[in-house]
């Protein structure tokens, strides 16, 4: 894990709610190893190794390598549910919704952009109950979306042919801050956010209400 | 490859210059091993086994797994680039383009989404010098399409504060079809990239002129 995706105080918070400290130590260096090497070419042994524990220390928190992958995947993909939701129930207009969720959403793609690239791309290495589970997490995601933007069309505030469609893109655009998003670049993490905030509002044919 | 990656004919157009015919199966059963297993998990075995040939067969042709890797990426970004050009190059107004430069490079993603994302994600497996060749291609690819927006903008078509920034959105949006794309899904390639060039038009905040 990068210092980029360290609060200031050096404390991790998204693996907060991992205990005991052993096995969030464990997670965090299997973030590191999956991002590295890719999940496939990481042995139970490199994760522990990494952690400053033996193979046997790890398995009394996980069985397998795939439980680490499901946990982390999991803690990323409620979390990125838990961001979307706060924006869709907050008060105010569709279009200051969906600029709270894009600016949140790609702030933490771009502040955790490790754990995002390890959750985005190794979905294939689930298996299929943990994969089935994801998946479901991922349409409450894009349903949740997808709400904001049917209300702002109804409201007249957008102007939308294919919210499905729409949707994906604006998901996919603030996912793929996690790809290129460089931590020594010309614009943080708030910075970007913002900006796509602006950007998705295009993309919806935002037209302020009189 | 998926059938998809494939023409109708079951031709591969994207491997057609790599000769002989022995050095192109090696290449698309090296797409094939990075897409599933990750770069660092394949060997030059799994590789040659996978065309059909022996590990002393496949040294003829590769030197070493990085060689494989590099010739993908390189023929990608070559490709990527090429359709960028042919889109800044032809006749017409910045805006048809611009629609027309989306289309063709969402296209390419969404057929090519195997070998697209053998390219986007193994590029950290690259030695420095050929990692810093593709580095310089994609600093072209984005010239190129930063080049058609600027000019949108001066011709009073666009309407773009942050064209660097604007550039690097538009590019990600596309590139990420190759991340979520399934050829089973509702929209074909040529669907996507339609419906793409007209929300790129948004983002650049598109009014056409009088």
């Amino acid at each position: 894990m990068s210092a980029a995706e360290q609060t200031p105080g050096g404390e991790d918070v998204t693996w907060g709610e991992v205990a005991p400290e052993a096995a969030r130590r464990l997670l965090v260096a299997a973030v590191e190893a999956f991002a590295e090497r890719g999940y496939h070419a990481t042995t139970t042994r490199d994760i522990a190794g990494r952690a400053g524990m033996s193979p046997a220390a790890l398995y009394i928190h996980y069985k397998t390598k795939e439980e680490l992958l499901h946990r982390i995947s999991r803690i990323g993909h409620d979390r990125a549910l838990e961001i979307l939701r706060a924006a869709e129930l907050r008060d105010g207009a569709p279009a200051d919704r969906l600029a709270d969720a894009v600016r949140s959403f790609v702030r933490w793609h771009a502040e955790r952009h490790t754990t995002a690239r390890v959750v985005q791309y190794e979905l294939d290495a689930l298996g299929p109950e943990h994969r089935a589970e994801i998946v479901e997490l991922r349409r409450e995601t894009e349903a949740t979306v997808r709400r904001i933007i049917e209300e702002g069309v109804a409201a007249g505030e957008f102007d939308v042919a294919d919210p499905a469609g729409t949707t994906v893109a604006v998901l996919s655009l603030c996912i793929d801050v996690a790809r290129w998003f460089n931590a020594q670049g010309r614009r943080t993490p708030d910075e970007v956010g913002a900006f796509y905030a602006d950007l998705v509002l295009r993309m919806v044919g935002y037209r302020a209400q009189k």
